[in-house]
């Protein structure tokens, strides 16, 4: 399959998207060609237990451009995205001497990338780094549009920046590896970037459920490259989430995050808690007639057919609403909400109030 | 003295610096004026010991201003530009919920900015900061530029960002209760701005040596408006350090770091330190028949008659040179030296080799 390049626009931090199954095995010539283009001569690797597999193939194809490849792995899972591990590479990189024309590359999932784009943006004011994303929550969303960061003992991504790779590689044969549940969290991220942004791709992934369901590689690369391009179209309008394009990508999230955080994180994976944020924001959106209440049930039902739950636990409600209020986006005047309006279409609103929102919890 | 404005032109970083005596009073209608800009409603002060007087001042501003205000005071001196300090502001941040439309005012010296602005740069991935420099090297130098950090064991300034303020304020009548040790050690880096960029200064602050040493408001008014000038173009034209004009800022400077490395900081003062880096510079760029001599020793002239020390230390002169070629500025083929071609010019140059370098410290 032909490798496709998508743009991040951003003026002098603009970058590529480079998307083709197999493009990033040690054999391909892409693969070679696109690391000769790292002006770097001297690379910290970053990546985590589970990745040593595309990890170990990166590795080679840095050594055979002819780079400098020193490796820091830390453990997999959410713990890592510390400031101790952060710390950790810091006096990694200054012991091994790298300096600003230095680079870092982040082989992994979103984990690995936000520590590793942290340490990145700040190691000596900011230097270059390049992301290989392993995992489908990554490669459609976490390593495009330069938001890293570590959680801290209060909140999480509480600490971060907003730092540009330079490049991005993705491989979508990596999903084949993937277990279950993260393949499945993923696809939370991908029917949002239909919800929020095109109503054909929405059509596409209900045709096609079997075959992503069984990770058919042809289905996959196309996925992926259709949320890259979402992606990469929203964050070259809206860098900083400034703007007002941004906050389309937090559909599901305000209910997600606080569904998260209420149950302790990994309870419910950061997709799981998405996909049943979603079916709230549909929910609420048709009991205030903003929404057909069908393009809810298109929603959920798709959502249920890729294995996820839209049902919110009826547990914690109360909880689960005050996380929603403290809510990392909220403006100065409270939170407010991603709700879709039509298929392929969303809106910011005002909190509609406690009841309105309880209510879409429970299921009414 | 009428306020004067100085624009550093960053396309939508830009940012005014405010430059006036007795403009940060709190009975200047002008800072009142200034202060109603800042569009955030929750503020966090951050001050140290000694600059309670104008932090107290400003507080009321804000207050009057109608502001939230919340105060953080650290420890004066180098040892609070350090991870602990940091992590004790955010975790201060977000135990006051301070939120992205939330901003930090930095109120001190270089240390408070430089702290105050990295935790400006990285919580929430980012919130508005201004910053009311009470030193000289601030007010000069250190406030305008965005450059933000911490140290870490290893290294000063091993970890920070670019991160530019929303705004300056500058009060040149603060600069009379400065100690004289670190009001010399400002004048280093006005010299350096003279040296670098106008010969005219230089002839002024030469004809005004005795009002600079008494502290003339007139004169440290305009010395503060020139070097503010030059370093906003400066700055202007080159954000991040990498488009080469902002290397003419570390005149003095790779000398000037590794003396203050090999003696433990605080042994020397940044200042004193750089004083005698320039000294050294201009004795090389001498050496190397770039430098008219009669032009070195009119720049050591003047820093003498400014109380500051021109004769590199005779010891651990091995000790600088091996820490001036660890140097965090090094390009990947070795460190670079600022040198002075003629009364308001410099030039990057390759290392000339050990022994020229050791011999200008040896006084040779």
């Amino acid at each position: 399959m032909p490798e496709e390049t998508v743009v991040v626009e951003l003026g002098s931090r603009s970058y590529d998207l480079m998307i083709g199954n197999g493009s990033l095995t040690q054999e391909s010539s892409r693969s070679i060609e696109s690391v000769k283009s790292i002006p770097s001569s001297k690379i910290l690797l970053v990546d985590d237990e589970n990745t040593g597999l595309y990890s170990n193939a990166f590795h080679a194809i840095l050594n055979q451009a002819g780079r400098q490849v020193f490796r820091y792995t830390i453990p997999a899972g959410e713990n890592s995205k510390s400031l101790t591990k952060l710390t950790a590479i810091w006096d990694f990189l200054a012991e091994h001497q790298f300096d600003r024309s230095s680079a870092i590359v982040a082989v992994g999932g979103g984990v690995v990338g936000d520590l590793a784009g942290l340490a990145a943006a700040t190691y000596m004011r900011g230097i270059d780094w390049y992301v290989v994303p392993t995992s489908l929550i990554a490669q459609v969303d976490s390593a495009i549009g330069g938001k890293v960061g570590i959680n801290l003992p209060v909140a999480k991504n509480l600490v971060g920046a907003f730092w540009q790779p330079r490049s991005v590689w993705i491989d979508p044969d990596f999903l084949s590896s993937l277990p279950d549940r993260e393949f499945r969290s993923g696809m939370a991220e991908v029917v949002k970037y239909a919800m929020i942004a095109d109503p054909i791709f929405f059509q596409s992934i209900q045709s096609n459920v079997g075959n992503i369901n069984r990770r058919d590689t042809k289905f996959l690369n196309e996925i992926v490259l259709r949320c890259c391009q979402i992606k990469a179209g929203i964050v070259s309008c809206d860098e900083r989430e400034t703007e007002g394009a941004r906050f389309a990508l937090n559909y599901g999230h305000t209910f997600g995050h606080a569904i998260e955080a209420a149950f302790g994180y990994g309870s419910f994976s950061h997709g799981e808690a998405v996909a049943i944020g979603m079916a709230c924001a549909a929910r609420l959106a048709a009991t205030l007639k903003m929404l057909d209440p069908q393009v809810a049930d298109l929603q959920n039902q798709l959502l249920t057919e890729l294995s996820l739950c839209i049902d919110c636990p009826q547990e914690r409600t109360e909880l689960v609403l005050e996380k929603m209020k403290l809510d990392k986006k909220r403006a100065s005047g409270g939170t407010r909400l991603v709700l879709p309006t039509r298929m392929g279409h969303v809106k910011l609103v005002d909190w509609p109030g406690d009841d309105l929102v309880r209510g879409a919890m429970l299921g009414k």
